[in-house]
C-alpha cells in the first residue's frame, strides 16, 4: 500500500536494522484516517472469504483492528496480555517469547467469545519473527475456530514471521513489506 | 445514554459491589456499533470547545477514543503503560497506583505529541477511582496543554473518581452512571 510506504519513509525512523519507530501515526499517536484507509484496504483484500470476527493483540493492533471490523460488519476480540499464567477455567492460554523484547507473557482469550462456528481474520500492526501472530492462532484454534489470514500494517520481510505462517498454510497479507533497514534507510519488497 | 445502559443490563455482569464484567462487548470482545454510538455521543457532548487532540490509556479505552477521534477528525494519542521508570528524556512519566488492582505502573508520554498548544479531551472506558485520569491529567499538564474534560463509558457514582476531577475544576462526562451494584443487581444514577 503506497500511502503506508510513503507515511513510514516521511515519519518513521528504523533506529537500526530491527527497529522501526512508528509512534507518531500507527502506535503511540495515532493517525485515525491512515488507519481508516488501511482497514479498507484489508477488508477489501479479505472479502468474500466468510469471516465471521476479527482478532487482534493488545494494544497497537487494536486501532487497525477495530477499524477493520466496522469495515466489515463484524465484532472485534482484542486477545489480552498477563504477566503470568492465570489459574481460571474459563480461559484459553498460551505463553508468547518475545525474542525482540526479551519477555514472556501469557495471551489469554476467554472462552465463549469464539466459537467452532468461527471463521477469524486476525489483524495486527507488525509482523517480525511471528510471536504473536502464532500465539493468536493457538488459541483461537484451542477454540476450534478456522483462521481465514493474518493481515498487519507493516511486515519486517527480513524476519521468519511470514515464512512461519505460510509454512503453517496460512495466508499473510501486509500493507507495507521492509525488505530492508538501517539507520535513516528503508527499503520496501 | 439509555443504549448503553441497556446493554450493561443485558450483558454486563456485576460480579460484586465493585466489579462489573464488560468483556463481552467493551474489554474483551468489542461491539464496534455500540462504541461508535457511544462516540458520537462524546463528539456531540465536546463539540465547539475547541478541542485539537484525544488522549485515552491503553488498553481498553482506545476503541471508544479512537471512534471519538474520528466522529471529531482528530488524532489520538495513546498513554503507555511501563512496569516501572524508564530512563529516557524524551518522555514524560508518571506513577500510578491502582487501588483496584494493587499494582503501580509508570503511564508514559513521548514529548511532542502533545504541544502547549493543544486542548485535550481524555475518553476512557471505566471512571473509578480517578488514578487513571488524574494520571493523564498530570502527563498533559507536563506538556503545558489544556484539558477540555473526561469522557468516560462508565462511573462507578459510588467511588470518588467524579469529584476528584470536577473538584479540580475538570468537566467529566458519563454515559453511564452506577449508582450501586451488587451480585446480579446493577442501578443507575
Amino acid at each position: 500500500m503506497r500511502l503506508l510506504e510513503e507515511r513510514i519513509l516521511k515519519d518513521g525512523t528504523a533506529v537500526n536494522e530491527d527497529i522501526l519507530r512508528v509512534d507518531t501515526f500507527i502506535n503511540h499517536q495515532v493517525d485515525p484516517e491512515l488507519m481508516q484507509k488501511c482497514a479498507k484496504d484489508f477488508a477489501s483484500h479479505f472479502k468474500g472469504m466468510g469471516i465471521t470476527k476479527i482478532v487482534t493483540i493488545e494494544s497497537s493492533g487494536i486501532s487497525p483492528a477495530l477499524l477493520t471490523a466496522i469495515e466489515m460488519g463484524l465484532k472485534l476480540v482484542i486477545l489480552k496480555k498477563q504477566p503470568s499464567k492465570v489459574l481460571n477455567d474459563d480461559l484459553y492460554q498460551t505463553m508468547i517469547t518475545s525474542f525482540t523484547k526479551g519477555t514472556n507473557y501469557e495471551l489469554t482469550m476467554s472462552k465463549g467469545v469464539i466459537s467452532e462456528k468461527d471463521h477469524v481474520l486476525i489483524i495486527d500492526d507488525f509482523l517480525a519473527n511471528g510471536e504473536c501472530a502464532t500465539g493468536a492462532i493457538r488459541l483461537i484454534r484451542m477454540a476450534h475456530a478456522t483462521i481465514a489470514g493474518v493481515g498487519v500494517l507493516i511486515e519486517k520481510n527480513f524476519q521468519p514471521g511470514r515464512s512461519k505462517l505460510t509454512d503453517a498454510g496460512f495466508e499473510v497479507y501486509a500493507l507495507a513489506r521492509i525488505e530492508s533497514m538501517s539507520r535513516d534507510n528503508i527499503i520496501f519488497s
